[in-house]
């Protein structure tokens, strides 16, 4: 029954002070008088303490309190309302993306924050994660009456902020949408008609308001995605005077979901009185009906995407720290050459070995994949160069459905792993396998579901700027393996496999280019998925070589009496066990795709039914 | 919260009537007068309207009542002990195995009800299923005062047969069992003292007693499984007038599973007074300590291996209908070459297509490699040949950890494409998916957990017979190649792949072969589930291969509007889909295989804690 909190900051540590070149995000104007590579130790340990003493407590009394609907409102977990306040209110929240407070924390070291507290908490991570998003959507794109109408008590741990995009009949195909807005006398102030599902964090009462970010059709704009207007609704109207008055939203229900149960999911009904108003953000629908909040909702979204990624492998990497210390406290059999010999820990029978290296390659493939899409959002938002900014910025977009996506799938089968090293108690709830796979199993639907994810990353990212973005990212690898490959004997394999696995990820592409080229892009759907998998591969090899190659470097000048040397060796082994047993997925994806049999594209729906 | 039971009979008919050689069965002694192939249509039809009529309710009353412990006895869900008693009674259960019964079915027939079972409410099945398990121990090891003491009540639903292993600190690792049994002045009749955990169907109010069957090691008796005796143990002991006593066994504690909750699963206490009496089955152990209850309790053991792999199997086809379903019912998105024109249902968007056929033909392999272990069980017991019934023996040998492991395996994989299918409704109680994922997962650990199975089949399977059996199944399908590969023009690819397939086979054999030649044996555990998997792909191909060239010739003699079309259309997809897309795991895995990189070898304990 009862989850733990077992994140080890060590390769935070390495990633921020040791691979990532963080100095350069340090150095723009904004951080240059608040942070040094030097405070990371101490940020990342006060991080740390504050998940464990005041966020992880909130995981189990969010399983043992689901959240319930009574008289028309959710009533939620008693203990996170406080902590909810404590957190924003401390600055560890939504304040701090304001872009003006000072002293707040740049994205790439936030990011392990975050990560601390979806390993410690999951489902309680989307209050203040909620807040921010919103939030963040209202200081970019609100007029001033908006931002001074909201975003103080959306900071300060009062309000709560939620994206409301989904209609039973409008998932996917957010096009469909069929929520309504009719505008009033007051400029900029619509009638809101219509209803939303899946509102996470949608209601409760650790907050006094609630401000619905809500995706709905201006009267008049266009079908389909153009013309959707997004609209700050609050669930209590805002008097001048600050006095609040409901403003005619109703939760209609709660999603039993089987996961991240703390975290309230409903079901909203706008308007069924005829008294529910709501703010357009920026302008409404323009003459030819064309409206913004697709784009606007965007802003949004895409930073949802990567916390998606941040969010899976927090959950993965702290229940893979759980089952490792359960595998060496676990004493049972014998060494494998000697059947007669002491019973051991199974922490050393080889295969959990291979369980645990399987988790701990991938998770820091994909924790190395997340910190550096945030490092590039940094300079995207920072760099005084306009260049460099677009740069950067493409960079991230590229990297961002790879980072929604690989670590939400992986999540699912690196647990499975965990489940089975637990034997018998992997089955029960009494250990924190099951819940976490249960907890991060909407990352893989949510914000764009990974089919959505592996399209986006054809159809657009290896296109941005002309393709030139992602392309860059590829020689990039290729510079790599020729300079690097070299330098160490322990990795010469290794590089070797990452070679084979470039060239097969060009190959992909050539293939998918020429299936375009001959009217066939509609084959890449049977495929995408798959591709978006192997491109998690390529680009998780390559930065867990690149971290080998600065730690073969460290190696050299110590032995195992030192206090980094397991930490090191085992960095090398990650490099190298993902390369030989991960890596070569990628050219196994290339060659399927050399098939000529369409029978994915072929098969009738009929014979789904026998 | 409502599971739904929508088992399809179609391939069941077909691998009973079309494909294996069931006649070959229905000749024996036993069934002659009995069965004839015709009845099959009628068999499979009765076994449907069971189990959707009187056992598929019992899935919803497990999991809306799940078992609870109230002063020392376990209240079980209310409406299981009337469909168990009528289940049993009429024949579906114990009484099918009974060596005395007439009319009984074959263990290759009988598998789909039980599949069926299994779909409609997995974890009901555990009741009637653990009853034969350990009746089908007391008939072919007990004595006669055993069998008529015990028999007819475990046939006729009065009570529940248990299967006792399990200790908290002996696992995997059996033979380190503490549980102790010491000789009375009556003969065969022994003092037990002890505990047990994880006892499936170990108490409740559906039965009248509780028999035991527990592995104990007797006073004297050697260490380790060698060790071991196998003991009835009567939760209430009965008195020669038939009357019932207690017998000093007592539930102390009911687990928290994540699935199969309707099924309770306890901890149980042996002789806390020193009161608790069991029955040695067979002999206890000789002078020299040897015993043989490891032996008589894998009698048990090896049929629950196939089982789960059955139950497996059952489970994740139910879902697949059930998600088939939802997908053509579901309307969302248009068609990826006209985004303007009507919406449809998403059955017909290509990457839910890639769902429904990777779990079809998973599912369809499955089922053959199932079905075809149970056809040669039974020709292992009943075929007049001795030599005939240990060739058929050897085969069902050989394909029992690939039947346990591969189909328990694959579940959790496949179910996380239904719950993916679903979108956000995938992540509610609110459908199937999430339910039939969480009752699925103990099938890979119990039984030996699939690591067990994986280094069965290389360590012994392999060897069987001094590996001709193995090699025969081998050749089998290379004789399959060279004589059907060119029959049909649509298949001829798919020939190709397994033909490539098989060749990697045999290489990572000798891979295996040459790593034991130089005395590096232990390199296997690093590798053996991935060899199992591959295994199961391998003969999973050359199964739907078989199954699509029988097809294939019907195919040439019907157009679409006759009624099976879609039915064989599908067939023949299924082996397409799954030689192109699973089968080049075959090869993938021995190419890792030929790895210098110890790395998983390599690895000490100490770097899991960074």
């Amino acid at each position: 029954m009862s989850a733990k909190f077992s994140y080890k900051t060590r390769d935070a540590r390495f990633i921020l002070k040791e691979w990532l070149p963080i100095d350069q995000i340090f150095a723009y104007e904004k951080y240059r008088d608040y942070y040094h590579v030097e405070d990371i130790d101490n940020l990342l340990e006060q991080m740390r303490k504050i998940t464990a003493n005041i966020v992880a407590p909130t995981n189990d009394d969010g399983e043992e309190h689901h959240p319930r609907l009574e008289n028309g409102r959710v009533v939620g977990p008693p203990s996170w309302s406080k902590v909810f306040k404590y957190y924003q209110e401390n600055g560890w929240g939504t304040s701090n993306f304001d872009e003006n407070t000072e002293g707040t924390m740049p994205q790439v070291v936030y990011c392990f924050l975050a990560e601390m507290i979806c390993a410690a908490s999951p489902a309680f991570v989307y209050y203040p994660a909620l807040t921010t998003g919103a939030a963040k959507v209202i200081q970019h794109f609100g007029s001033d009456k908006l931002k001074s109408t909201f975003l103080p008590d959306m900071m300060n741990g009062n309000w709560q902020g939620c994206m409301c995009i989904t209609e039973p009949a409008a998932g996917t195909d957010v096009g469909d949408s069929i929520t309504k807005a009719y505008p009033t006398e007051e400029d900029g102030i619509y009638r809101i008609k219509g209803s939303k599902i899946f509102i996470s964090a949608g209601d409760g009462d650790h907050a006094d308001n609630f401000i619905y970010l809500t995706l709905a059709r201006a009267e008049g704009a266009k079908l389909g995605t153009k013309g959707l207007s997004l609209f700050v609704v609050p669930r209590f109207w805002v008097n001048p005077d600050g006095s609040l008055e409901p403003n005619d939203v109703a939760t209609t229900g709660i999603e039993q979901k089987i996961g991240i149960r703390g975290c309230p999911t409903v079901t909203l009904s706008y308007g069924d009185n005829d008294g529910c108003r709501g703010y357009v953000v920026g302008e409404g629908p323009d003459a030819e009906g064309n409206a913004q909040g697709m784009m606007q909702m965007f802003e949004m979204m895409n930073g949802k995407r990567i916390e998606s990624g941040l969010t899976s492998t927090g959950i993965t990497a702290n229940e893979y720290w759980n089952v490792a210390e359960y595998c060496q406290d676990r004493i049972q059999g014998r060494p494998f050459n000697d059947p007669r010999g002491e019973r051991i820990p199974i922490i050393e029978h080889t295969d959990i070995k291979r369980t645990l290296l399987l988790n701990k390659a991938t998770t820091e493939a994909c924790r190395a994949l997340v910190s550096t899409a945030y490092f590039y959002l940094d300079m995207s938002e920072l760099d005084p160069d306009p260049e460099r900014r677009k740069w950067a910025s493409n960079r991230a977009a590229c990297l961002t459905p790879i980072c929604k996506a690989y670590p939400s799938d992986e999540a699912w089968t690196l647990m499975c792993e965990s489940i089975q090293a637990y034997g018998g108690y992997g089955f029960t709830e009494e250990y924190p396998a099951a819940r976490a796979v249960r907890d991060s199993k909407i990352n893989s639907i949510y914000e764009g579901t990974n089919y959505v994810q592996s399209m986006d990353l054809i159809g657009r990212k290896w296109m941005l700027a002309k393709g030139s973005s992602f392309n860059e990212m590829l020689t990039e690898i290729e510079t790599s393996i020729s300079q690097e490959s070299g330098l160490h004997a322990s990795l010469k394999d290794s590089f070797d496999k990452l070679e084979r696995a470039l060239k097969a990820y060009r190959e992909i592409q050539m293939t998918v280019a020429g299936w375009a080229k001959e009217g066939h892009f509609d084959r890449v759907p049977a495929y995408s998925r798959r591709i978006l998998t192997a491109s998690g591969q390529l680009f998780g090899a390559y930065y867990l070589l690149q971290q080998a190659v600065i730690v073969c470097n460290q190696l050299e000048n110590m032995d195992e009496t030192h206090y980094d040397y397991y930490f090191y060796y085992g960095k090398v082994l990650s490099a190298r066990f993902y390369s030989h047993n991960i890596l070569p997925n990628v050219w196994a994806v290339a060659e399927t795709l050399q098939e000529k049999d369409d029978c994915i594209l072929e098969a009738p729906p009929q014979i789904f039914f026998f």
